[in-house]
């Protein structure tokens, strides 16, 4: 399995992250650039839900991803096959990425034309919120298993989250999950959090969420 | 809800971790108090989980809990409806517990007669597996739903549990989970860790859970 890059990336040695992401930010713009970072849960379904959004949008747009994993690289083999650019940031025990190792990231991509770039981030609720990685915009994934009342305990995820996609409705009738009450405790949170359900396994739900993203990629340039 | 207390716990000021970590072992043992360090992703189950264990073992053990959270007390409140000790633990944004942390969290608890405390961790994959909490033990739990290949995503997690439940086994055949190959790379990172599947919520595997738990105490204060 040798068609994917693996990039080691390093902890971050810039003590003002936010400074690093505006810059982060501001270049991307100028070079029509517009990363995603996706977040969420160990197993709430990113990489199938990213394979079924490049599918939608790589007719459209042209699509670069970068896998962040503690280890393995099984993530950017499976986005590698969908034909996008894929590498696999390994982050070397880090629980998060910050704005100097999403460059690293950005930079290993050598994203020349891309028009999205997408970051999937390492799976965990907690640190990932804390640090701004430069990203056009934020989202995140629940899974349906996971329960609704997450957006309780795991606040400040959902709250720095511009999309909340709550994935895996097909298993609703097995699990005791209230999406009214989901979505309740999400605008707790972050009452401007656009919510979208979704299966990426069946498809359901995945063209309003294409739809979103492409109406933030073609604003992100406009 | 003014049943549970809410302890704001701070983070550890102690450089050497295992040290500390250590000590606080030594004391409970002294004590004769046995200390579960309980880990999962969000949402894999670990508060019904713990409901099952202690409705199975109440008659025979004194048990007292801590609930660690970002946020949020309604895992404590849960956990008192059982009749046990609970206390709920505000982590301040912290994303685990360390030593320094959980002595706070025995001491709020004021285990007394406790013979086994538990701590039900921060739910995240990556950084509780980071730090040694003075615990006599350590498990997880991996949910059907998040997959088999999370050995292979999370390896320090696994590599550092005794004992792994596989828990939510009754939607096994809405999920593309691959029991046998879960267990092998369990085994890759960890030849010496024990799994139980089980269903906390239909009571599947629970016996063989509380008996290798009950068995552990007794070795304990052998």
């Amino acid at each position: 399995m040798k068609d994917v890059r693996v990039l080691e990336i390093k902890e971050s040695v810039f003590a003002d992250n936010d400074k690093q992401a505006d810059e982060l930010r501001k270049e991307l713009k100028e070079k029509g650039v517009f990363l995603l970072n996706l977040m969420s849960s160990p197993g709430s379904g990113k990489t199938t839900t990213l394979t079924r959004t490049i599918e939608a949008l790589r007719d459209t747009l042209k699509i670069g991803v970068m896998e962040a994993d503690i280890d393995s690289d099984v993530d950017a083999h499976t986005i590698a096959k969908t034909g996008a650019k894929a590498i696999q940031l390994h982050t070397g025990g880090m629980c998060h990425l910050d704005a100097g190792m999403t460059r690293q990231g950005i930079e290993g991509l050598e994203v020349g034309d891309v028009e999205l770039a997408i970051l999937e981030n390492v799976g965990n609720l907690v640190c990932p919120a804390e640090f701004d990685t430069g990203a056009s915009k934020n989202a995140m994934i629940l899974s349906v298993p996971e329960g609704h009342d997450k957006p309780l305990k795991y606040p400040l995820m959902f709250s720095i989250c511009d999309v909340v996609l709550i994935n895996k409705i097909d298993v609703m009738p097995y699990f005791d999950f209230d999406m009214e009450k989901c979505e309740e405790y999400i605008a707790m949170r972050n009452p401007n959090a656009k919510v979208i359900p979704i299966c990426a396994k069946t498809g359901e739900g995945m063209e309003e969420w294409t739809n979103w993203l492409k109406a933030q990629v073609n604003e992100w340039n406009a």
